[in-house]
């Protein structure tokens, strides 16, 4: 937990008596509504807006809890200093000049920051807004208004969304508990917020606008506990922002520069937004449903059009459009005019009067096969609006499954909408945005049924592969390949058989020790394409194959690159049919390996039709990954093939996990080709590339 | 263009003094604002609501031009009579209780639509809201309101939806030229009034609001001249409505009951919204700003973050951030603060006051490389929101380029949105609505640029495909196979050498005429899995291999199935290589046939990989569709093969369409599959499958 939100002293630095200062705005906006002790600090005035002020916090005779910093970035430091002799617990940096203009601002605020880490304070911003805790009536920001009193805690990496939301908001009567700013995140981020909200009592949601996350690892294992108490909505913006990091591998040209962020917050329990509204319709339902037990949802409506909109809605989101009991439907097709539907969706007609509505909505409520509830009103010549708003006023906070409102259409709507803000109750002008919040609740309910395990450990030769590495690199080569495929074999990997040879002996021996058919490879230094070169040869079933294969490659070969240094043949058990796999990982910046899985070829070259996880991955994870392609059929047994064991697809995947997890120096890593044999029980190996 | 918007004399049939009655809502409606003359038809009263009453419209001296019908069902048929013998030329019946009650009522439906027909006069509805046209000042409607008035024509299935509509635009001062509740259409349709709103010169932009379309064929040519008149802005509902027709084909699976609305409408030049949100936002745009002349968008902003998630969104809408000019980045540079953002999103900052911005909207006004902007103001504690939204006002007329504002917050933000709305500027809450509705202004720029050219004929043996139909269905069989793949020989469409032999001599005959390898195939009434049987025999590469298979063949059929009727073998020419592709059609209700196209195989049963075209499809359209297929790479030589010419699939596509329009009988129809050889320059159709 955060203790700058429980300050029993605040001190102001640049606290101003002159209008459009930041510090007379933070000092105007404890003024009068913080409860505690108020110091202004001002070097040259004896008392700011009538209170005491002095010219440094250690100076003051009280004890200050929280000091906010409104002065010049140059003045900072030697203030933060101050503060630190003085036992100050928390700093709030609101001024600007810092990181985001220059490098000797950037110099500055590690200044400030190791200063705050000496003296063990806690450091919001600097370029930031502030912080608000509406429920002890702190206001330590300079935005134009305070945040109205509500359970929603929110943090902003963008000070102009903060005060957007804070606006927003104002004109919807939604509250939040606790606002940061988060600035420039030289000392609090995102990571420590979450951990706060998470544990304040007057939190019910956490929301969050953010740009980048500092440790993305560290922000994971916050998250999948934070969630578990409460829910995490998120916007990550910049997602077409393309990483400008040049990449040589498949893995590395298919992840967009937001795929590592869109794993990262599924596998950590985090509700993604798309926009600001989605956020807000989200995190508003969220603290103030309960939450539905499956995805099954009725909707109760006065006219057919909307009801086909909200159809499509339910079903394009994910949810189904449930039937109501035998019981219940007889009940509603009694009491409903003839014209009515007593199905789903429930139509009570164009002339419904509230006890119409109020029937529908009891009945759906004590509904078994109701999971969620979408009230919806189209303003008709009879439909009373505010008594209608009334009525699921007076069943809401009893519920025990979500009812979001839709009352649809503008000026007429206008009172019932008043009516559902003032009372907290959700309601969206379209049908759409209230099934897409509703779905969002279903998807919080889904992640607290997740158990987040941890990652299983396999035996592996971690030596084996060190010193594989060691070899390479110390031969100056950071790109390893085929001669290096034995790491795979170290960490359990089920290798294609794959031996070098010297002379034509040596070659058929490894082919009579892996079996035939096997595939000859030219061995040299010179030659990059060995196709082009004549040296490759598949399909050699025999001795005999063998021998003649080679003579006749060594000439093509001198043919084709006459000085080229020959080592000798590479011979390769040739694995007929079965599918490729291609098991990748980039190293994303924010969040480390990132696990690609998908059909090699064509499907992952044209079709791009793969997944991708942060590692390391527990069981449930790879197997996810594995079952989210599109072509994951093609291993269940499609066109009569064999099904798939899908065990051998998750260890590998799992194994590749540990690997990328256990060495950090792998930047790319590919298996590509794996192949998964048409017995459906053997994978193996065939060819890797790691970029150290 | 329809009569009934421009009427002298409107009658009310079923005019009443009695609140809550529909006859006295729509009299109420008309009085103080219609400046024509108003007639009251009562069967009791000499007077309602101050004016005479008559108790037919016959009985009335005046000529009556509409006729507004509030009468129960069962009275309506007798006053459509009177009004026809009287001269009416419009009849307008709002009365409930006919088609979407029971099948009395579409009786009764089908008899007041006949007797319109009869005396040449228009119908619009039963079972509707009324009409409205805000510029002959008249509220032929029940609704509670009149609407502003506009230039948006609009149409609705739903009468909810349509005052839905209204109280929304009410709310928002968004005004509307004509509206229509369509009701049960029994007579004018949503084509008649597409046709009509393209017509009325106080329209600029259509939107409408259906269900489902009376004629496919008829509304999309109606579409596709009206689009280059003005925007179409449509929402279809239902999209999830899963059609229960049992369907046998691929194509017949894939297309889901969207599907051919979907292709339809992208073929006749309308843009489609998803929710009743984007339909407004669209239309009040397309009829406020003049069209941007590319996708190159700038974005200006007085804060970062939305600037971001701005950025994210135009390039998620298919448009491009462009660059400003070498001189007006300068310009620009040079003027703003050196925190600020010369660059695209131009960042004017938080304490940017109108000057700023108005420099930055000027500049992105006249820069060339710019062709929409988006205006984005979020509350910042200087920021001057009703001048910033006065300096939009004052060149949003007379700009050359659309300018979509996002005044971004709520209570501080209110001023200036409610002078943008007065002023009839579209402006949104959040980026993400305006950038999704600058894409909607490219879409309509990119229609008007379309050329719907009408689909080339090949010249075909029409005789040949009858007679090959009749003679299948003459044995009373409908579902046609390879026995009559002539068919497609008849249409132009290439096949693979197939013969039928009815001993090995035969077989060897047909197989030297076709040239090797072949593949031989069982040719028996009494098996249906020839592969099962051991009556498959591939890669036969000479005489002796027939002869040798063809004996082999006869001992394992008789072996599995020993009572078979042999009538003999199949040889086939064996196509080494190649893709499959597949060519289907399924006949939609609405639109007629739906062709398909796709890759064969994996590609069609895995990964639906596939796009679809009513046909008749012209060449522009053909090609469309092949390209837009995920998988069009492997075609443009993928993985070093052949590229394959776009014309013979072309060709492929428009035989097909040809021949399913040619016959209406076809039902269901699929070439799967046809191969495209490796020389990228011929394919040849395998096999198909017709259901008449």
């Amino acid at each position: 937990m955060l203790n700058m939100f429980k300050p029993k002293t605040v001190a102001v630095i640049g606290a101003s008596d002159a209008e459009g200062k930041i510090g007379h705005d933070v000092l105007k906006n404890l003024v009068g509504l913080f409860p505690g002790k108020i110091v202004p600090i001002n070097t040259n005035a004896a008392e700011v807006m009538g209170l005491k002020a002095y010219p440094t916090v250690s100076a003051c005779p009280d004890k200050v809890d929280l000091a906010i910093f409104c002065i010049p970035a140059k003045f900072v430091l030697e203030a933060i200093e101050d503060c630190g002799k003085s036992g100050v617990k928390s700093v709030v940096v609101i001024s600007a000049g810092f990181k985001e203009v220059n490098h000797a601002g950037a110099e500055m605020e590690k200044e400030i920051a190791a200063a705050c880490r000496k003296y063990n304070m806690e450091l919001v911003g600097p370029n930031c807004l502030g912080i608000i805790d509406t429920h002890a009536d702190l206001n330590g920001s300079f935005a134009k208004m305070m945040a109205i009193t509500g359970d929603i805690a929110f943090m902003s990496q963008s000070g102009a969304i903060m005060t957007a939301m804070l606006d927003w908001a104002d004109a919807r009567n939604v509250g939040f508990s606790r606002v940061v700013s988060l600035g420039n995140k030289a000392g609090v981020n995102e990571k420590d917020c979450l951990e706060d909200f998470a544990e304040d009592p007057n939190t019910k949601v956490i929301a969050a606008y953010l740009e980048e996350i500092v440790d993305g690892p560290a922000f994971m294992e916050a998250a999948k506990i934070a969630c578990k108490k409460k829910p995490i909505v998120l916007i990550k913006s910049g997602t077409t922002d393309a990483g400008s990091a040049a990449v040589s591998s498949h893995t590395g040209s298919i992840a967009g520069a937001d795929q590592a962020y869109t794993s990262a917050f599924k596998q950590s329990g985090i509700i993604r937004a798309a926009a600001l509204d989605e956020m807000m319709n989200y995190s508003l339902a969220l603290s103030a449903c309960p939450l539905p037990k499956g995805r099954n949802i009725a909707i109760i409506t006065n006219a057919g059009g909307p009801g086909i909109m909200a159809t499509d809605a339910v079903i394009n989101n994910n949810m189904k459009m449930t039937k109501l009991t035998d019981a219940n439907y007889q009940k509603l097709k009694d009491a409903l005019p003839e014209a009515a539907s007593a199905k789903n969706p429930i139509d009570v007609l164009g002339d419904a009067k509230p006890n119409r509505y109020a029937l529908a909505l009891d009945t759906a409520l004590e509904d078994d096969n109701v999971d969620g509830i979408i009230f919806l009103v189209t303003p008709q010549s009879v439909t009373e609006v505010a008594n209608t708003a009334q009525l699921v006023i007076d069943r809401f906070k009893a519920a025990k499954k979500p009812i979001l409102c839709v009352f649809f259409g503008g000026t007429l709507m206008e009172p019932g909408e008043k009516m559902l803000q003032a009372a907290g109750i959700p309601n969206y002008t379209y049908p759409e945005a209230a099934i897409e919040t509703m779905r969002a609740l279903c998807d919080y309910a889904d992640i607290l049924a997740t158990d987040f395990k941890k990652p299983e450990s396999f035996k592996v030769d971690k030596e084996k592969v060190k010193a594989l590495m060691k070899k390479q690199t110390d031969n100056g080569d950071f790109v390893l390949g085929l001669e290096s495929i034995d790491i795979l074999e170290a960490y359990g990997l089920p290798l294609v058989g794959n031996e070098e040879a010297a002379t034509v002996d040596d070659a058929i021996k490894a082919a009579e020790k892996m079996g035939y058919p096997v595939v000859m490879k030219i061995v040299s230094p010179d030659i990059t394409h060995k196709s082009d070169a004549g040296g490759i040869r598949l399909n050699l079933k025999n001795k005999d194959e063998i021998k003649d294969a080679y003579a006749k490659m060594m000439v093509d070969v001198k043919k084709h690159v006459p000085h080229a240094k020959i080592e000798g043949v590479q011979i390769q058990q040739m694995l007929i049919g079965g599918n490729e796999i291609i098991i990748g990982m980039i190293r994303d910046p924010t969040f480390g390996p990132l696990v690609m899985f998908g059909l090699g070829g064509i499907y992952v070259e044209i079709l791009k039709d793969v997944s991708f996880g942060v590692a390391p991955l527990n069981r449930d994870e790879a197997e996810k990954l594995i079952r989210s392609i599109k072509t994951f059929k093609i291993f269940e047994g499609a066109r009569g093939a064999q099904p798939v064991d899908i065990n051998i697809l998750i260890d590998a995947v799992l194994r590749v996990s540990q690997l990328v997890t256990d060495f950090p120096e792998i930047k790319e890593f590919e298996i590509n080709p794996m192949k998964v044999m048409d017995d459906g029980k053997t994978a193996y190996a065939i060819d890797m590339r790691m970029m150290l």
